[in-house]
């Protein structure tokens, strides 16, 4: 860490300084320059906290130098880490590719998803049993009995399933029911207490951005589930909030390259939530297998126009069929499979 | 709502559309213009969504014209709602002030917040026991036992107790220690589970504005509370995330103004996090009250420097009691009290 | 357009409104609700505003039901429209890129970009003889010095030049050196004077997206240009400004299909400037292609490390060559070439 | 400046990185700490830019230390500057309030707005002349017809008159009409032809910030100013574009108290744009006199629903008449006058 001290700094305001910094157990190094006089702090600095130093007399301002996740970052774990998701490798060179509609409705729905997913070549699939949904007369979900619905309509096809967990309270049911992938959605990215929970057990993560997560803030929340002791945490980037009203999210496939470089765990891609409208998936999804994607996150049902949510963003099973050739080209123009 | 069809759109597609409305139980006027042809629907919009219609062939858009929220709202409820909050009116003609540290620490600190926040001559008292930080390895509060020390120390200045539940499973331990208001942080906004569970008990609510949320989506949340039946909701504006990086976040002053004709409940504002630093908070905090603001939560601490957390934000009990003096020629000025 | 009026609004509120419609030359069409009544304004939506009916008594809200734009617009012209910048088509099949350095610096700076460009298979150069910098004391650019060397290096090797234009009173200039394409930065977008000023000429425009500019300010900034007869406009998104801080600004990727949708003009992407980053350039580009736009602007510096200018985002010519190699490769999945 | 090296980097490459410094002509520190080495450039920073160590190898990041804006600077410049604007002192103990409609219409609307204006008790008078509009098809303005009205309206109520400049082509004529504060709108922020062309002449300009700058560069635009030997800068906070749709912009009030620390000059505020409806523009005011603002910049016409031009924003003179005396009573409760 660098505390920068104000033009007019005296020599006691920097000896708190050094005081602060030698009592948490780093040594100090001062660098007195023409304008400003700098104080290193040499280290650990993940004991350290800018908020700890700014409010000093003399301070003018203090920050890290060192990013403070660990467990997730590449800088300690330079390969990239696959994924086992019952059986399917995420992370690896093939793209995978995850299909299913936004919400479990009916036995018949769920399982014309699964047909349509497992026929057009994907490997996994999605359904939502419990539904984060802006207003309380929406739809909220089938519960249990989507999981249910969910589990059998994907063992069917031989397909292993993703779906979201948003209450801690619900985490038992999740494991009862097996499933295979626990999704942790963008409203729940920094519920510490649910990213505590799912750090304890022994499934597969995925963790979607917040809204206006920032990528550190992202990689500190994977950070809450690996110090749990669960490390197998993919990424998944569902478009960030920002002042365009055209489109629901902006999808930022920048931090595609971006985390690929910081972590060494896998990052997907969801085109569905990022657009919000199905005409949009097909760009979004190439784009995102040509910048480094992992894999996809893709919304499909039956019969789009009678879907119980977000009916506007979901892709028909022969739609999507289409959609997994385009990729298996674009993945291969990047050196990978799908 | 309203559907606008696509220029070429023939009549079946228009009469498909029709046809979707009649069923939710809705009557249908349709207006033909040179450009377009406009669907209304008439009736109780709330069962209707946009993206029931957006995927329908031959549509343009769809838009609700009234909004969705409906128990908060100061349409269906003119006058002020007044929230007594352990005897504290919050909402009513006085501006109230509620004060204390970020974090409970220890039982001296606690004590010492409590004079000076007594003293300052505010009437509620906050602290945080349980503390959602961006870092795993940050302090992440006392919990249980910062409940009690809380409870205690405020219990001897005769104040009423502010803190923050993160967690739902916490929620019966927060009625034991009799938590006076709780607080839903910024990370919860759209935790709907547990708005829902605090929706049932009949315990004052804070409501924090999500880091992105939309004025609109900050009244679903309420709603999601209402609709369990606890009407007693104030809602805190405390800075929204924006590109800037000057300082923590942007109090979004407008905010007030808005809510107050929006919704007949409370609204308060934390100008400690919003700007982040301490010398912010006396500039934004009159601006606050002065745009109408029904209250406002401070961060005191007997010694900032030292705090376990937030340290850099947090006034001493004398900046307070100065600050409490220039409140209140601001709220006299605009003709309320403080 | 639509005017909802509020709950309340009584008949000689309504009549007023109709009133207004009336006297700008549109029909009216009211429509009774159970909560609102509507009133449409059927004609020519252009000569209204909202702002014309919002501060009404009994008015709620009002909004456009028709996009403002007309020329730049899809929906009054069909097919693709393929812009000619001095022998290379623009909007065709065929997915064009353009190379150069961020600033124009030395005859042999110039010469040996020009060469690595042609040679790595790119058709046009770019290189900024004007810079906005947003410090004063950075490098201004060589001006018109910078012009000619841009013109000559670019000539040897048969290249037509992109440049930008900051000023109207430089536009005799560029004329002069026969700029093939006028480029307007991303701060000038809503440069309404400048806009007028190219819309006059006979030159290709490649127009930025402003920093924080909607979709709909895009076009209704090409607009500007197209109603003084000039229609040879280039869209080129080159990323926005949100709360994110790890680099420079967000690729909105979506922006490609979308205004893909909305216009029938080309549109190309700065992926250099979208990341900031050199080592970013390769996935934003392949991400760029993939989701469908027509070509690139990317920087590119014999020698970036020594570059005045934006030196951390300039490839050098040999990556410079793989990448287009990449390119070819994902352009060809999606059923283009390059 | 400092510079971090990554975790692995050699020797050579540190060298490297000295040698970059001292052919700048400042000195070098070097701290080798645990996890990263940090090299410190000591001298005048404003020769380097991150940009110029990015790209080298071995680095992982560099950042400024000092703040590249001077002539801006309260570091510089202790004492608060007060630019007389033909005799009204702004940024002085006295707020100011500068009055107007958005555009200039007719001799009649100017001379009951400069009645209106006058007798509210306010010292200054504005109008827009040339008008930045994002549609080409909206009203563009009456050119240096309104120009002339706006002079001769105000001058029978002997008001000093503030008008944006959109084209330094027109200076010539502004100077000539004797425009006693030469405004720089929102969109010409980062124009620097226009600001060094304002830079060079002797009238106060009054900086509107763009609609997604940050402070750091709202300064640096300022400082283009300053150098050309122009001080007196007043600037204006007028709101920024965020995620919210439910307001036209988001007034950044925390602007206010951050602008004051940083810079000497005054800072003023437009309520009217900012919040963009008239009803808000009261709070809004009474928040942005309360932050500190030296002054407020608000839209008065005497007939608002009939303006040409931002019709549901503008005050009437017997609403601004009552806010005047409103902000009086706030600018006193802090200890200031109006």
């Amino acid at each position: 860490m660098i505390i920068v001290m104000q033009p007019g700094a005296g020599e006691a305001e920097i000896q708190a300084v050094e005081a602060k910094i030698l009592a948490h157990g780093l040594s100090v190094h001062v660098s007195r320059g023409t304008e400003r006089t700098l104080i290193g702090a040499v280290g650990d600095e993940r004991v350290l906290d800018p908020e700890m130093f700014d409010p000093m007399p003399g301070v003018e301002k203090s920050m890290h130098i060192v990013k403070q996740y660990k467990i997730v970052a590449r800088e300690w774990h330079r390969e990239n880490t696959v994924i086992d998701v019952a059986g399917v490798p995420i992370g690896g060179p093939t793209v995978q590719v995850i299909g299913g509609p936004c919400s479990v409705e009916t036995p018949a729905q769920m399982s014309a998803a699964a047909v349509g997913v497992k026929t057009a070549g994907a490997r996994l699939m999605r359904g939502g049993a419990f539904k984060p949904r802006t207003s309380p007369y929406a739809f909220q979900g089938k519960g249990v009995e989507g999981l249910e619905l969910l589990r059998s309509a994907a063992d069917t096809q031989g397909l292993p399933i993703v779906t979201e967990l948003m209450d801690a309270r619900m985490l038992e049911t999740f494991l009862k029911y097996d499933v295979d992938a626990i999704q942790i959605g963008t409203r729940n990215m920094q519920n510490f207490d649910l990213l505590k929970e799912v750090g304890r057990v022994n499934k597969p993560v995925i963790l979607k951005r917040g809204m206006s997560a920032t990528i550190n803030e992202w990689l500190m929340a994977a950070e809450y589930i690996a110090i749990g002791g669960n490390h197998d945490i993919i990424f998944c980037e569902r478009g960030i909030r920002t002042f365009e009203t055209a489109y629901r999210n902006v999808l930022d496939v920048t931090a595609v390259p971006v985390l690929k470089r910081e972590t060494h765990l896998p990052v997907i891609v969801d085109p569905s939530h990022a657009g919000g409208k199905a005409w949009m998936v097909p760009a979004l999804s190439c784009a995102a297998v040509a910048a480094g994607a992992d894999g996809l996150l893709v919304e499909v049902h039956p019969n789009p126009c009678d879907a119980w949510c977000d009916a506007d963003q979901a892709l028909t099973p022969s739609e999507f069929a289409v959609l997994i050739g385009q990729l298996r080209a674009v993945a291969r123009a990047i050196g990978r499979d799908l």
